[in-house]
């Protein structure tokens, strides 16, 4: 009644990740995971070792970064260091259709994970669309950071609603797991005037590893955006590193925190800022990870309330662990009849 | 639709605070309240100023401390410091069975807030029983603090689910907002190994609306009990308070966060601890409310995440902004055809 079936779309950094901790979690068994390489079905469950095994080079991102080998014909997307994939895998078989390949055994899959951080803004959205045309009827759930890509979810609520699918975005770290700690935090006041999201991350034995996480950063520093971050060569993204002695530092990050928290009704979208420090010459975290969330109590007081994550949890434990978790809660609304999309801040208590 | 009518039992401290709270929020209407002096009921909504004014001598309590003037014939609490009640008010009707007067109007009410959290143990369940006797079929919310109650409740599952109740269990600070600080932190984690709860209140200026809740504390000292704490006269208490030059420190308390915790599947309930620092003579917080989780990551790492509070927040700020929020999600959920016990770790990301 409780087991839960996943599938994993992609497998870069997230995608092995929630194969990974999919081992620790009894009640959590993956049947299906896709890259561009290839699908693996087993609805026994698959043989994670064999699969993280094969798709070894293909850890294009740290914490949910860009990079990941998923296309649909057409959506290529630059990646360093990818490994075999799926099809390497003695259960994986060699495929130029993954998601449709998936979506063929959705019928048999309670969730399905969508681990493609990075991609263009419509790509989720896109991919949901699928899904519904194929008669699904569970959990779609994703690492998603931009918050743009809200709105266009938005706009499918209906069809979502009317397919049976609980749609959970937003559910990664930064938005997620600190949306919901910001979320929580304002429990305190009846007012809430500022909410500030600031995250630390150390990468210096990560950094091969987390290419694509760090260009997908650079895109929110100033002078550069998705595309053209996309564009540039490693070298590239090397002598911008240089020029900031290894350390980048973010301001006021579109991260979907803002839209997901005033969808809860916590406080206006303008009101939240997201930024952090990125060493990638350091494993210690330059800053430790805090979302601070101000406001005024029934009784008039003015505090602040904090949700502070220990320097040593990885960014990977901070993305993957929230994700498992929100899409538990999104199986148990699905299975009680809870359709349309949902941010973080919506499954923690309302205010 | 997202409208919710909420009964009070119980015009004490966290009544009322609901009451003044409820004024802050749009979408919540009180339609009824009662203590043992009578019941008001108007179901286009309380005038919340005049209930107020009527009941003001009934604070004995501050974080839902003991004393809650609601009885039901026999149930009679020492209380100090008694006002004229809710039959004081213009619109109240002075009663002998205010529960039940309660329970009549229950067709038209969407959540009833039990304001009573430091009765005999089993008072809670028994009104729970009274509320399935008579059909109801909408949300109970308590913001209870024993362990014990828990099981009590338990019992009650296939009673409440047949009923069509959604009952959330402590879910006021610790247990309560507290509780889900530490579900939340523990999404970083595969293994918690332990939860440390520690509060700190600053009574002075509110020690006389107070009383009770330091009677209720002072349950918790080694050599007291809650029958010893209700049996001792103000001069007692007081007693007890100086030997301690009005700090009192408490550790391992019976606060069932502990079993809500191992509700939700993050712990064991012995991994977890709760204890606090009451300073009767200043108003500045003797230590600040802090919530420690201490976990390892899926990658091997251990680290602590802490939710903390500031310490401007009132007790009563982080007691009914909660109890309201999860009131909400508790409507939400009832509405979706979803019943039975719920704490408040469990309407979080799952684990």
């Amino acid at each position: 009644m409780d087991d839960i079936t996943v599938a994993v779309l992609g497998t870069g950094g997230i995608g092995r990740r929630t194969l990974e901790l999919s081992t620790h979690k009894e009640w959590l068994t993956p049947v299906a995971a896709c890259d561009r390489h290839g699908i693996a079905v087993d609805h026994e469950g698959l043989d994670v070792t064999e699969l993280l095994d094969a798709t070894e080079g293909n850890i294009a991102s740290g914490d949910g970064g860009a990079g990941d080998p998923v296309t649909d014909g057409g959506t290529a997307i630059k990646q360093s260091g990818a490994g075999e994939g799926v099809a390497a895998s003695v259960q994986g078989d060699s495929t130029t259709t993954p998601i449709d390949d998936v979506i063929a055994e959705s019928g048999l899959i309670d969730a399905v994970l969508m681990a493609l951080p990075n991609l263009e803004h419509d790509f989720i959205p896109r991919v949901a669309d699928r899904f519904v045309g194929a008669g699904y009827d569970g959990v779609l759930i994703d690492v998603l950071k931009r918050s743009r890509v809200i709105g266009l979810l938005d706009e499918r609520e209906e069809q979502l609603v009317d397919s049976g699918i609980t749609f959970v975005c937003g559910a990664g770290a930064t938005p997620g797991f600190l949306t919901g700690g910001a979320a929580l935090a304002a429990q305190s006041f009846v007012d809430v005037e500022s909410i500030d999201i600031r995250w630390g991350v150390g990468l210096k034995s990560g950094y091969e590893d987390n290419r694509g996480t760090v260009r997908e950063d650079i895109a929110h520093l100033d002078g550069y955006d998705i595309e053209t971050a996309r564009e540039m060569t490693d070298a590239e993204i090397e002598a911008v590193i240089d020029d900031h002695d290894g350390v980048l530092e973010f301001t006021d990050m579109e991260h979907a925190d803002d839209v997901l928290l005033e969808r809860a009704g916590i406080c206006d979208a303008d009101d939240v800022s997201v930024g952090g420090v990125l060493d990638v010459r350091n494993d210690e975290k330059p800053t430790t990870t805090t979302v601070s969330v101000t406001g005024t109590t029934f009784d008039g007081e003015r505090a602040t309330n904090t949700f502070q994550l220990g320097d040593a949890t990885s960014m990977a434990a901070n993305v993957n662990g929230p994700a498992i978790g929100y899409l538990k809660t999104g199986v148990r609304m699905n299975r009680n009849g809870v359709y349309g999309v949902f941010g973080p801040a919506e499954l923690l208590p309302g205010f």
